[in-house]
């Protein structure tokens, strides 16, 4: 069974941040973003409007900084040296007041390197800065952080490869109820259901926190004539002979996403079908051989890019081949022709070029892929030809 | 079939929004939150890291900016006079830039009003303020669009009426299948599935977008002794006789929540069980008596918390009495001691005072309720009695 992320992990990734906090004169840190809290220390929360902040100051002393009902909880559920607590937002005092003197405790004063200047407005949370409330100057450290979370270590690597072979049985139960004559929420429901308790059933609780975090299967709304629209809204549509889909599978382990989706056709494919089908695994295949030592993100856009240009096709274009993947369903890097940076072994991104046809429907399969010293690692797998992507259109 | 909000009412939620920004000596405004698009236009999409804005000037002229990929769903799904778009993110050239020359063509300079300098940094999004980009000074409405996104209308209180209905049936079917040697995963799954599909089967797609969006209901962990952490998270419990249960449920209907939870028990409650569960109930009522006209959400939350002191049970509390709800779980107002704004009609939230005691379980039901001219309409129905609470142990 793939484990957690080991404590060992969560204090080197502190380590590092530090260094880097070190080298800017700040005095400690302050992280704000429930994402960034839990890559730092494992610790996982419903995040609301009550801010849960964590910080460490140069000597390495740290506070986590919940509402006081997540004390026992907090005690329990992780390890902590100290836990400061404050009563309840907005509360007669506001928590970031209480906030300022922990900060003073631990000595952060002066310069603090933080992630946010102040708790970001999540669910309507609003209050004073960190810089009102400590005085000090804020160095942005948002940046750092993301840089951090773009390149995965080994044990997140793994999280994902489980988390893509999840993708992958949960996408043959979609595929299987997705008949004429059912619905998308019906084969939806059905398909995250068994894939869900399946992966209960093997792994326990290990790795599936949350009662919303089940596998994930479905198609919002990308059925017949939109799936041509790259992000369509869900619609309950039934399932007709002549639909293209365009499928999106994830399944969080340990809160790691790979993302897994196929385009599928019930029935017959038209020639205008197979056309823009094997146009898109071709642009697929240009991506995927892009993904070599000395690429950037750019030149793997660009590549698929060229290959759409050489063959006239520009007009089906909507959309950059890829986004990062890890605690975040979106993260960086984007893969995009924008974005000049390096790839960089341990980075996770789905390869997902399409062509879209409003007249006939969107061609796109995602695969998530970690980048290697010598190219990549497919981390989600599952049949990409047609042959193995047509419904039959007699149930 | 209750309808979404019409065009008229977003129309006019933009004209008081508009007279703000005028009184503030604005050219116009900009809107950069994903809710307050919603709220302001009935604009339905998919968040990412891709900028999606709103923007409006002082004469009523207004653009929907969205990336490229998005136009022809826009185009068929909403009624934006006037649309414009960006290749990508983060694009050849930042979408803030090309934002910037949206702003200037709308006469949007020297002053602007906006939710946000510049498009939050959701998934991991970075870009330049709109301050930088417009070179004009920003004056921050987010407050303001709080108070407006708080006090509900008539169609909104009816949709929150009508998911209210929905939390109560998928409240039904999770007590019924909450039984020893199940799970919690296998007992929401299949409650969330069937009333799912009775939402849809009953409403068509009408009010429920989004594979995502079904009828949510479950624990959350709140099983046994973790039903005493207010926000447990999930551990796929299985349940057994003795258990006290904290389920929560949800129903999006047209994007809008109620909220209903239910303390429930596993065989036989104990005197222990009995005495929390009776106090739980009558701060409960000291939470519903003191919904006056002339309350304040301050007052609502002492009136709980002298219940407490009373009967000598403060040492059993952890949260305050509740939290708005709307268009998002949580939002203003917070019905805390730390909020003196005076309740006003049309103001919708949850009335939740719990008693968690670490030796025995949490007790806190939670209900919705619009505050009305002379008092408060309960908008979700349930047995609220221990009797009709008590789940067989014999299964």
């Amino acid at each position: 069974m793939t484990d957690a992320i080991s404590a060992a992990e969560h204090a080197d990734r502190r380590a590092r941040l530090s260094e880097h906090v070190r080298t800017l004169g700040a005095a400690g840190y302050v992280v704000c973003d429930p994402t960034y809290i839990t890559y730092f220390t494992g610790f996982r929360f419903l995040s609301t409007e009550r801010p849960t902040v964590y910080l460490q100051n140069a000597a390495g002393d740290d506070v986590i900084f919940v509402a006081e009902f997540e004390l026992e909880r907090t005690r329990a559920e992780a390890d902590f040296e100290r836990i400061e607590t404050y009563p309840e937002y907005p509360g007669l005092e506001h928590p970031m007041r209480i906030l300022a003197r922990v900060a003073a405790d631990l000595g952060l004063r002066g310069t603090i390197a933080a992630d946010h200047d102040g708790y970001p407005g999540i669910l309507g949370y609003t209050g004073p800065k960190l810089s009102e409330v400590t005085g000090a100057e804020i160095i942005d450290i948002a940046a750092q952080t993301e840089t951090m979370l773009a390149r995965k270590s080994p044990a997140e690597v793994e999280l994902l490869r489980e988390s893509g072979r999840w993708c992958s049985r949960a996408h043959r139960l979609l595929q299987e109820y997705s008949v004429p004559g059912s619905t998308e929420a019906e084969a939806s429901l059905r398909a995250q259901s068994e894939a869900t308790l399946a992966m209960l059933a093997e792994r326990g609780s290990g790795g599936l926190l949350g009662s919303g975090d089940g596998v994930k299967a479905g198609y919002r709304g990308q059925i017949g004539h939109r799936s041509a629209w790259a992000h369509a809204v869900a619609h309950n549509i039934r399932f007709q002979p002549g639909d293209v889909l365009v499928s999106e599978t994830g399944a969080p382990v340990w809160g790691y996403h790979a993302e897994l989706e196929r385009t599928m056709v019930i029935g017959e494919p038209t020639g205008r079908m197979r056309w823009l089908f094997d146009h898109m695994l071709a642009a697929r295949k240009a991506a995927f051989d892009a993904i070599v030592p000395g690429a950037t993100s750019a030149s793997v856009d660009g590549a698929v890019n060229a290959y759409f240009e050489k063959h006239g096709l520009t007009s089906y274009w909507r959309q950059h081949v890829g986004h990062g993947t890890g605690l975040r369903v979106h993260e960086t890097p984007f893969i995009d022709v924008g974005n000049p940076a390096p790839l960089r072994p341990g980075m996770v991104f789905t390869v997902e070029p399409g062509l879209y046809d409003p007249e006939v429907g969107g061609f796109r399969h995602s695969d998530t892929v970690a980048v290697t010293e010598d190219g990549y690692e497919l981390l989600t797998h599952y049949p990409d030809d047609l042959e193995n992507l047509v419904i039959p259109a007699n149930g």
